[in-house]
């Protein structure tokens, strides 16, 4: 017989092998890739000093629990970096069987609230949902900033294809972040010729 | 002339350093010390899931705010593991100076906002902090459990140790989970001899 407690502590320790994905994106100082775990936290982070950026419609407590579950399923189905190549509909299956059995670790009504908490982010329809992701789209872009180009020299990415799969994200959400993000961003292609 | 999205920026990067400030614990499968951020994330995680354990004065929403922030004095004052040998005085005139720089950052309302915040977290005197606190407290044992000892076996600590050091301050503001945990933490040390 498993009690409720040692559902929840089954489930944090599941959830601790988040700190082992790797993701596409490099630390500020380049130093090595981020994992995410770390760049959940930093998201956290990042809803707390932006929340000024959201609009009026917008749940900051509610981004933040989005935020902090929102890359469970990775531990199961890896992190996708953004301007890799890969099939979006065998991502999202394999990202549901994820979060079947991740958040099914834990007592049912945990289960449903927190599954049904990302399922919102992923459906990326209420405004909550779209600030939340815009945050997501915006905290790599400020890192490759700092790392001297990161994931965009890496992946090869061209000032087209990151507004067209960044851009467009963080404008829907952020529309003040996109802007500060658009100009840095023109600014460093440019340099780069 | 800075902006004020330019100083929320720079603060958002600076953190990045936490990333890099290494833990005296380990991840549960014992292959590497944790860091700091990805650890601040797993603890918003445990409050998320274990907000059934909180007394009725918690404010689970600010616990989660402190989490967040609790750790970011120690890119520049490191990280003083629990069992290690260090003055409580000089760490604490470290980790004010940090937070004026850290904080400092920030436009003034975010610097007075999350300063203040970390500063309750600090004096663990309201319920909601003393709740975070033993949070923070909880995690490295049910780490250790899992990794086989961790930094029990690397500090070489006694049971009487734990308790002194860890266990009253779980039990202050958790007093379920610290049931919960002593009598695991109870069994590893009977078991070791």
């Amino acid at each position: 017989m498993t009690t409720r407690l040692e559902q929840q502590i089954a489930f944090l320790n599941e959830a601790d092998k988040l700190k082992s994905v790797t993701r596409g994106t490099l630390l500020c100082d380049a130093s090595r890739a981020e994992n995410s775990a770390e760049h959940s936290w930093h998201l956290t982070l990042y809803a707390l000093v932006l929340a000024d950026q959201a609009g009026p419609d917008v749940d900051i407590t509610r981004v933040i629990k989005m935020l902090i579950l929102h890359d469970l399923v990775e531990i199961d189905a890896g992190d996708n970096p953004i301007f890799g190549n890969y099939d979006t509909a065998d991502m999202e299956a394999q990202e549901q069987l994820a979060a079947d059995r991740i958040f099914g670790i834990l007592p049912n009504d945990l289960r449903d609230d927190l599954r049904a908490t990302w399922e919102e982010f992923e459906a990326n329809e209420t405004p909550t949902a779209r600030f939340a992701k815009s945050l997501d789209r915006f905290q790599p872009p400020m890192q490759n900033l700092a790392a001297g180009g990161g994931s965009w020299v890496e992946y090869n990415v061209t000032e087209a294809q990151f507004v067209e799969k960044v851009g467009r994200k963080i404008q829907t959400g952020a529309p003040g972040l996109w802007e500060f993000a658009r100009a840095r961003v023109s600014a460093w292609f440019a340099a780069r010729g």
